[in-house]
């Protein structure tokens, strides 16, 4: 069992609860902080919390806490990590880590050295879909994985914070760009150096300081390629898909608007349909069970049980100071509109890899460039000779 | 939390025991039964169980014991559920109730002339999508319900039991129909009194005494109709899909066969997909969650949390007593080939309910047959003069 | 080239036109019929028609006319027929052929009295997708077919005749179950006979005296069992789904609402979207080329190719006489409550077809129930002893 | 009705043979040219082609030809369109049309000074749903367009030349990016000028020297982007998707491997499915009229009714031209890791656009970054301050 002190009572935070408390879990959130105190009550009255503060430390300090939960905007994470390093508690916090990779060096620095556990909240690499993909990945169903794509669009978020670079330190790069990073990172291969990154981004539609669309390539060193598509312009709900291709096969995941549950209404008994979704007449594609869809749920699990056996969950702070320096090279090459290196300072996966092989042999003399069936029944072969390098056919039975 | 004996330790007893012990959750598995030694004994290592034992009575009367959960071949329920009677544990059963209305309603009678918590482990009416779909229903988003239809077919079940009639009571229509009467009937209305009943039912494909294969219309006394398919003879994997269709709307809720993650494979790296795939290779369709997405998660929060708020869970015995009533008829109209009647001797719900009116009024003079909106943008109405009956069409702006 | 006299200028005539003129083809309506003066020279001018009448005599008669197409309320086909065997013109007719039986007997014997070409404009078997299904049953990919299905519900026709039961002879059985029952009949196998029929029908929304939702069951003579669900009542587009399924395989086919074409809408810039489409925001299905998708194109060309080449298409008006006999049987079950025989005087397929067994050998002492493969490696049978009857498992490598 | 001279007997010659012929149409090949003397028979006899020869311009000059149709191997097209030239004769030709911008302006220039009908044989800007989706964008439907996006990938060519650099002039950017590019720049708009473009390319799998996945970003001047994914090392079939996104709404379309058409099969019955597909066991993604799906037929139509008519097709060289200008971009791009301009001689579209305006007027004071429904029932806003650049929330009935 978990006693956890909640950072943060707004949106995300209660999503973080109802998936905490809403099944039959035997964890439980024992302190409420909140910057604003109807916030704060409002909270501990609905979730039924003991303790209820506008004093952040207070709520971390509390001797009935296990582990801090922070679910705070962009720039009071790294305050409230320091916090827990400072009462030695386990912390996990909602993602990005920080607006940046500083921010989020020192995070991770400060976290190791206080010996604390810490947790990174990044929940779209926790959903059963990605978990399902993730293992036949693992298990070779695609063979050497060559490409993986992660796409997030919406029409915004729903706080105010959110639209205001300073205190978020970005838009829908920061905002969004960091589930998918994390996403096709971990299809790649965590241990496989992100090398360096293009990016374009752009204001089309929002009258805001930062971008509400970007779609970025980032270049592993084992020469697969990551790409992301991020906005906060798109009409039609919660549009989240990733893809990833490897010689062997291919997967296909649509985590929201095509979940197999499909609705038509002329609009009578109208209501509450999923997060983000646009309207609530005509077809309308809800979702079962939001919480778990969206990898909360197997989050959290992950986060406990990890605590508990005294292991490193599957998501550290150093998975979201990686995904920190991935985006600042994002932001740095949308504006210098050059390839540019992903800058990390830390380093803990394999050192120069090579480029993985594209030379399939057929025999002694020839390469293999393609077999076939034909519909007339034979096998036709396009090979190339090793030493000329011409490419011709050949059928065979 | 809540402390269970877990009766069976076979393919079912080890799907509940995966969603009750496999998450964050409290409760706990304490005693297991089973009929031979060696497996009792893998159960209770693999779900670490205090008690072990192939006496079920043992099981049942442990002190330990909060509730039992009976996961035996059908033709075991009763004797275990009058166990629970004579020691007063709460239960839940998995489902067909009983291998026919007889026995049902003697557990009924049973549980609750002992006054035990009853519950009825029909997880397809608690699976995320349909607990999502039943919520947009009961809101009227689809208006007065006309038509549910439930479908189950697979290539056939995985133990021995199944296919012998005397141990299982049936076939196809018992195994998989009483998921599909359960779901439509909350669709169009627990109280609504299901009247009669015509069913087709075949043995096409399998060398069994049982029904392989088997269609059947419930006719509701408020004019809903009821459908359902169920096969053991579908190749593809396992096929549940249900539809509802109201005035005002239709829900399509595929559960298991299209959901949002799809894959191809050369089949290198093949390995187990999903319960009841049949094949590893070529374009597969996983599911993320196997547990959730069949209901199994939520049918145990609602038994544990109604036990603890002294409530009736959502499915009780009686409910597994009306679907055996429908069953039954179903297997006396295969053979009779006739319209049967639903016979219920306890009937619940409401009395003398009357067939919905079909005339929607358009002006004093007419009822209105259809609007609709040409392309060249003028409003079409076909009207029906309530006098001569003449139907003719008219247009407007 | 085929120079057509056109019956009837309505939403079908227009929608034949647009098929028959809209392409590249060689074909050409040189005559149209209408009952009505305005109706008749709109058609005539919007498709170059030469010749214009109200006489329906004279089109059918005028001699540049190579064939005859009616596409005339129900009521009016026999009339139309009866002329065209009086000037011996090859003639197709809309579907159905006929009301009853009993008109579309009289129609096939005069026809092939007068030794005229007579073709069956059922579209659904002509759709693209139905085209490529059945060559993949036929060459046995399904194996042995059991069932198949099929499905038409939309919100009603666009017509007032429709709707009056004098001149449609019945509701949506009529109007629906016309194409499901040719669609399940040609998977099946147009050389089976069709036995038996049991329908359920009622009036539960459309202020009528026909029906406006039914479901059937049709039994044919090996054993194979088709359905239909057809409805006027439907909400949320044309919904037009065909289901197959036999030992080795199963095919479905959305024909309409889910095609690959996906559309969200804010509604700026609104417009037409399909036939029966109920919206025009939100989440819409538009399909790409409706006449192509609905089969109209593949269907002219087998008329026009089979007449030009002297042969029967492959819809002729027999096929549209077994279609109201079994629609006959099924509106008799619907009164009846019984499983009505499908009453054949002109019977042209295969005679005393016996039930297809279901026994699989498995070695000479016994039955195969199933194969499956186990998740930890092992292929698991379930076998049937010939001799006692017992049901057992066994695991082989 | 019109005589084509077809150039090229190989695999897309068949297909658009099939196009031409295999329906009720009036148009006809009267010529077949094919440097093969056994390959020109063969045609000739499949199709009926009355003149069959292995001189090019022979096929060309034809007296009986109204318009030659081009479908060699790329390195080809320049020759046999100067011929046209020179004979006088309407043309069209396969895509893309040169290897290269500078063979494709020749072309251009070539063909206007010759004052010669000219056709670009992009066949997906014809598929029956980019048709229907694209009418919806300029109806408004998804309001101001953001961006655009095709993806073409599948595992390799059928023909040995494809793969050789020299004949083909490039990879999977020419051979598959020359659709994308097309397909994205109609939904942007034809009149708006491509910018500059960002592209990666690698050789991942195939031992060629052409590259075998491309991803690329093509900028317009309107501030709109394009995208391209397109690959030979993609396995599970042809994989055809378009995605286009407006300030309105969104389009999906998915071309080829999820079109309403689904079948399992053991594999009894194995045979050809579609075009590239990989597989034939499992489950099966077939199209139902590839000719149809592909465009090819409402390609040739607005081909001929155009030419018929005496006006340009919507497809020109011209077209073609804009097409290799952006590839070129894109090879440059791929090897100097830079935005590289698209270097445009000729241009006709509009000149000077300027970026559209992303500020949305809320009031005098204020613009409106977000307008959302709650889930309490208050319209929620969230605002900027004009002068301030303040960004807050705000709640409304």
């Amino acid at each position: 069992m978990q006693r956890i002190a909640m950072l943060g009572s707004g949106f995300i935070g209660r999503f973080y609860a109802d998936s905490i408390q809403g099944y039959r879990n035997k964890d439980k959130i024992v302190s409420i902080y909140s910057r604003r105190e109807e916030s704060v009550k409002k909270f501990a009255e609905d979730y039924k919390v003991g303790h209820a503060t506008t004093n952040m430390e207070e709520a971390i300090a509390h001797p009935d806490v296990d582990i801090v939960c922070i679910s705070l905007p962009n720039n009071l994470h790294e305050e409230a990590v320091m916090l827990c390093c400072k009462h030695k508690k386990a912390v996990m916090t909602t993602k990005p880590l920080g607006r940046n990779a500083a921010e989020a060096k020192r995070m991770v620095e400060a976290v190791e050295k206080a010996g604390i556990f810490n947790g990174y909240l990044e929940d779209l690499v926790y959903t059963p879909k990605f978990l399902k993909a993730y293992e036949s990945v693992k298990n070779g169903a695609l063979g050497r994985i060559l490409w993986a794509k992660s796409r997030e669009t919406h029409p915004g978020p729903h706080s105010d914070w959110f639209w205001d670079i300073e205190q978020a330190g970005g838009g829908c790069i920061l905002d969004l760009g960091c589930h998918c990073v994390e996403i096709t990172r971990t299809y790649i291969g965590k241990d496989i150096r992100p090398v360096e990154v293009m990016c374009w981004a752009d204001t089309q539609v929002k009258p805001i300081d930062a971008e509400d669309h970007s779609i970025a390539l980032i270049k592993y060193e084992n020469g697969a390629i990551a790409q992301f598509e991020v906005s906060w312009t798109f009409r039609g709900g919660l549009d989240l898909r990733d893809e990833v291709m490897g010689t062997e096969g291919t997967i296909w995941s649509n985590n929201f608007l095509r979940t197999g549950l499909e609705m038509f209404t002329t609009g009578k008994g109208a209501d509450y349909v999923s997060e983000k979704a646009e309207s609530n007449t005509g077809w309308l594609f809800p979702v079962g069970d939001e919480l778990n869809e969206l990898g909360y749920n197997h989050m959290f699990m992950d986060m406990f049980n990890a605590l508990e056996q005294g292991q490193q969950p599957k998501e550290s702070f150093y998975d979201g100071y990686v995904v920190n320096a991935i985006l600042d090279a994002c932001y740095k090459s949308a504006k210098s509109k050059l390839w540019e290196p992903v800058q990390l300072d830390i380093w803990r996966g394999q050192e120069g890899v090579s480029k993985d092989s594209h030379l399939v042999e057929y025999d002694a003399d020839h390469y293999l460039v393609k077999e076939e069936m034909t519909h007339y029944g034979l096998k036709k072969l396009i090979l190339k000779n090793k030493q000329t390098g011409k490419i011709f056919e050949k059928e065979e039975k």
